[in-house]
């Protein structure tokens, strides 16, 4: 088979490892409506069981962050979703980047945004662009901005309330996997 | 013709209009050698042309601009050469980027920093990257760093005089066009 | 009389010079509230005037670049309203900045972002604060951001539709101050 | 005794708890030269012993972190020593700022960046200050650049062996000190 014939595979990260993240909500919801696509494999990755209770910085623990590197290496893409502490990203969430490199090479990263008001997000997300070119992937201009976090799902049934995310997610995943497509396909052709 | 058989167009853009500035020379460096390349089409681009002088800011001029929007336009990479400035990006620079838009979508940038100390460059490099992708653009970790500018050119002959620059300047290159292909190729595919 | 007797000078800085600029009512709206302050004597100064259709980079026009030294040199404080374009600074506000240098040392600035959607502003503010730090100058905290400027003035009686804004303009004055004093002291004592 | 004629007390803090650090012996420099300020009380504050071998994140474990809070409460100015990691600070240093908040209020932080490379460490710097303002405290421009780490110091003598690194922490001393005092006698005046 050849390698354009297979799935992508895009793992969603969800970057906090914070008691009562409301991140969490974002990301199970981006990671389900991510797996509706049919040329999609996804997984929803959590920092909490890389970092949480373990000997810091985990870098130096290479059993456990062995796995994530495994998986980021088979990776065509990333979708990150992480709260904004400071107007920056959660350290926990920096360390775990911080623990591959070449796994990353020339594969698009997406980000969504989560905060209680209504500007948190937009400037995590800007910082961790930085980070993104840094370790040599490609940051993509849509992103996904989860606003008033707190009022956003229904407590019963877990849902989003504002329909209008649907199509916000829908529109970044199209624009993720066709910078997916197009970087997998130029490293397949120079292998 | 099939796009993907035509020249890769690359204009080559000196971002300070400020007099006495010795990014031209890094600019005239790094057009000359990206003329080299047989695949490649280049132009210098000089912001001074387009905004020196000029009603500002200078996308109300529309004749002017306009010219350069039909450039980027049909550009499929863009290199920028530019001093640092306070830790960010000349005006100039920032008011002729922002008089394009959907021109620059989905086209790799790369940036070479000019300094007259040994950091300078860099911090304009971080700041400038996040416009890139706020234009819809891509920057590409592949970065060129001028350093000590004062003393890196013959006077008398006009050449650079660490040699190590050529091979930095095509790895670069090497990096951009990779990022330019496999843009192009995906958005010929959409047509 | 002592310098501390004397009222604090501090400038409201209108930094784009595009044309049906948003921004200019919110200038006005906090130029005319800061005005009320007993404390404190200020000025409308508009980067149009000293950047707007002038040979560029305007620092080469000493004479009317030198007006503007003479103010920075004499202010105690500034307060920079300007909008966001493409997630960063009007270009001719960063020209207007890079005009001066030694005239802003250790005084405070406090900005106020303009959007015309919900976010725009805050990224502005975090690249500008960075070109704050750069100059020797102190960016501080309090920040105001205007959301949705198309719908917050009265367009008959230009007045600020949201009552909300005469509190958050006053705390952010409250601090701005409280720098302003704090520094100023200071450097008196040095003298 | 009033406040002023108390001691400065200014904590160095390092920001990395990776195996094998040299921004160690940078901190350890940094605080040897501090103290030798008749007006200064200091102490090296390691993240390592906040944040290496917990529940990450660490602010839910209030015994520890709490521990740190006092400390800040108490500061009256901070210094930072830090490598860069992928162009931004490391996540443990985030994890570390993230645990206080209005114990930084209007307290001056300087930052010394450590590299091994010759211009890593610089674009830390930029990170940190926008989440320096964003806790409420102020970055000063006076920054302390340690290139080329691993050739900078003595293997046996464990001494700095480029003499000018004595005067530019010096300088940056003045710079802290000058910001400290400033904003304590303002703070003072307040209660």
């Amino acid at each position: 088979m050849r390698e354009r014939d297979k799935k992508l595979y895009i793992p969603v990260i969800l970057g906090t490892a914070r008691v009562g993240r409301q991140s969490e909500k974002v990301a199970r919801f981006v990671f389900a409506e991510l797996a509706k696509r049919p040329d999609v494999e996804t997984e929803l990755v959590d920092v909490k069981e890389y970092i949480a209770g373990r000997t810091v910085p985990p870098w130096e623990e290479h059993s456990l962050l062995e796995v994530w590197r495994k998986k980021a290496e088979r990776a065509d893409a990333f979708l990150i979703v992480s709260p904004e502490y400071n107007h920056s990203f959660p350290g926990e969430l920096k360390m775990f980047i911080d623990s591959g490199y070449k796994e990353y090479f020339k594969k698009p990263m997406a980000i969504a945004g989560v905060s209680d008001g209504r500007i948190g997000g937009a400037r995590m997300i800007e910082h961790l662009r930085q980070v993104i070119v840094t370790v040599g992937a490609v940051p993509i201009l849509s992103s996904l901005y989860f606003f008033k976090v707190d009022e956003l799902f229904d407590e019963k049934t877990g849902s989003i309330k504002d329909e209008g995310y649907y199509k916000r997610a829908s529109e970044c995943f199209d624009d993720l996997i066709w910078y997916a497509e197009a970087l997998r396909a130029k490293r397949e052709e120079k292998q």
